[in-house]
């Protein structure tokens, strides 16, 4: 700790630290008041390279729109949801919110709910998505959403730990692995931290990694269907993930956000369709990009009894404590929506906008290709990955912007593999994806 | 990591660790398949005593009430709101639903929001709560609440940080800076965490410690009025920590969640009252004991312009980068009822809640000292203090509990300065209140 004592005496120091001011007092002197704390800045926050992706997208999107006051901008960027909510699940809602100004309806839903997660949701959310799979509603953690709970995750596994993520990535692994200690310092050469370790994933092994090369990871983020890219990992794919996870030991963290835009009969919605992923894989997932609760904030985290700690002990319930001290429970609104989702209606409703955006996803990956790029995804995701060729990705995230008035994802953006590429989000209203379409065929046609 | 070549000849220890499958392949060889994983358990989180202090209370309360069909418990533990929010306010949030299914409103509300929170919503905090102090909207983080912000603080500040922390105190404090490395082990002897800073907050020191116990530490969590003794700390109490932590270049976590409790003129609402504290203070406030929105998941956290890490670099800036990273903005209906509870009718509403409240505590004050107890707190927060003499307050609470069929909170829960007293809770309906003043009368009256 700095020592007063001296400073007091050595004035170039104090300038530079603070300045003094007289204290009340029997014995009236002079003190330090800090104009900084004392607190150094935690070392591994500082690691990180500029802002978070998208509030980075979202600043350069405003500055545009300043200097272009006139611009009909179209987002294909942020995944972010555009169409309404299906009003049986806002209807359930608005009753759940009118509910709680009634005694009898803030005594069951209105005061502290449980961490994780209330017990009617739990079961409905195991009996919907994996009613075929060995998971209990007990295994299901309800949150406020998976980038929450990702950095809740490690904050349970802690620092120091040996982490893979699929390069490109959603850059919330990598940035919340920096935050809490696992990394080294960021490389501007390689444009990769040191420790983690990055499985390229690109049409060269068909977007599924080389898994030798995480054979020291601890911690493995995986993501299917991937978000950029749009890939969805196979039954074959998967068996191959887990076996590499029960080999060496590691546990998989898979994030399955987008696993309702799966079509594809050979790609399993779970990764706990495989045997033995319950004894190595924790799933995340999410209401977001189901059915437009990106802003409601509602998700859900499966850890199923099986997984265990090096020393036997549940992972379960490490993350049971850490939800319960770290967490207060998702919203009671957001829940009474989630129900809604889970209804007969619901599920319906939530399928009709999955294959909205979908046809939304066909339209851009038909007008990529025909106007002769190399397209991946938009199949069994929301996303569209397009090849510009090699091209730095950030140059060509701006040509769009300047000459389309677009705003899409730089695919270096999602870590080095990404460059070169651009992801569409097929997130819109149907008419600004058809112009959006028509904006690009203009300026950017090759055929 | 884990060497598997050993392994497949060490039949024993093959045995202990995992079980030998066959892999297909050209060439079928043994490897290993763990039973559990290589991932060894957070040492950090393997420090932490027992479970979250108010999930083990359900858990006591619940096995009571197993082995007691018929008990009508009334609760006086943890502090849960039971008066049903004012319909101003949940009639905004029903309105706020409805509109989410409107394509106006989706695009209004409905997708991702600010990781920090509407403009609106903080501005409007702003206006109603910091007007007269130099905090701007732009200071104001909203989030899910103060209990998932103090361990967001953890994350930014990082681990092997000094903390201090009132003893008694909210137990999240204690726990999550355990959780993030702060910590060395529990010792049962003084039931404290080593490297800990417990300051004893007691009736002999007015319930203000004796800062000159924190002088090395970086980090002193204080809440006021405070959880559980239910003091409220004076401004001069107020003006001493303040001028402690820029003497000291320390930061000062101020919980103020229970602000609005405030009577006495004498007792700042907001530590930015102090001159000087924007430059060593962040301060965390929630709407769930203001207007009932436990379940709801609303709070904010005042990061001032400021504040400056000792590189000079501004704490708001990684406090941003991290929101962006580990958090997606509070839910927006949420949200939309924050925004009524500042509107003029909402604000009268709140006040009057408050006041019940109040009222509340005042009966629980009253019934103990009538009864001959030493009381502290219930007059500027919702929480009562209940002196037994020293007598262990596990004991005490389970007595309460058998003979009165009341749920109260050990003292010991918040520290071990706390053992010798419980935690009576005003959050209640009038009925049970009194009746529980009822009960405690014919079993624990002294006079």
């Amino acid at each position: 700790m700095f020592d007063h004592t001296q400073c007091v005496v050595r004035s170039s120091l104090l300038e530079k630290l603070g300045r003094t001011l007289p204290v009340k007092g029997r014995h009236r002197k002079t003190v330090i008041v800090h104009a900084n704390s004392n607190v150094r800045r935690n070392p591994n926050i500082a690691k990180l390279q500029a802002g978070y992706l998208f509030p980075e997208i979202n600043r350069i999107k405003m500055k545009h729109l300043e200097e272009n006051p006139d611009a009909k901008i179209i987002s294909l960027g942020i995944g972010d949801t555009t169409e309404p909510i299906p009003q049986p699940i806002t209807k359930a809602m608005a009753a759940a919110a009118e509910n709680l100004g009634t005694l009898d309806g803030y005594a069951q839903y209105g005061g502290y709910g449980a961490e994780q997660g209330q017990t009617l949701l739990r079961e409905k959310l195991a009996e919907r998505f994996y009613a075929e799979v060995n998971i209990q509603a007990s295994d299901i953690f309800v949150s406020d959403g998976s980038k929450c709970d990702i950095s809740r995750l490690q904050m349970m596994f802690g620092s120091n730990r040996r982490v893979a993520v699929q390069d490109p990535s959603y850059p919330a692994y990598v940035d919340s692995s920096v935050m809490i200690g696992n990394t080294e310092m960021y490389d501007h050469a390689s444009k990769q931290y040191g420790k983690i370790v990055y499985l390229a994933c690109s049409s060269e092994n068909d977007f599924f990694p080389n898994l030798g090369l995480a054979k020291d990871a601890e911690l493995i983020f995986f993501c299917s269907p991937n978000n950029p890219t749009g890939a969805a990992a196979t039954r074959d794919q998967l068996i191959e993930l887990v076996r590499h996870a029960k080999e060496t030991g590691s546990i998989i963290i898979y994030d399955a956000a987008y696993a309702i835009y799966i079509s594809n009969p050979n790609c399993p919605k779970t990764i706990f369709e495989i045997p033995g992923a319950d004894e190595c894989c924790i799933e995340t997932c999410s209401f977001s990009k189901y059915a437009g609760f990106t802003g409601l904030r509602l998700g859900w985290t499966v850890v199923p009894d099986k997984l265990k700690f090096a020393d036997g002990s549940l992972v379960k319930n490490d993350w049971n404590r850490l939800m319960c001290t770290s967490f207060n429970g998702a919203s009671n609104i957001a829940q009474a929506g989630g129900m809604a989702c889970l209804s007969d209606e619901g599920m319906n409703a939530m399928s009709e906008l999955v294959s909205f955006y979908k046809e939304n996803a066909t339209i851009l990956k038909n007008t990529f290709e025909e106007m002769g790029y190399a397209v991946y995804g938009g199949t069994d995701a929301p996303y569209v990955w397009v090849s510009f060729d090699g091209r730095d990705s950030w140059e060509v995230f701006t040509e769009v912007l300047t000459k389309c008035d677009i705003v899409v994802t730089p695919g270096s953006g999602f870590g080095p593999a990404g460059d070169g590429f651009i992801r569409c989000s097929a997130f819109g209203h149907r008419e600004n994806i058809l112009e959006a379409a028509q904006r690009l065929k203009e300026s950017f046609s090759r055929s």
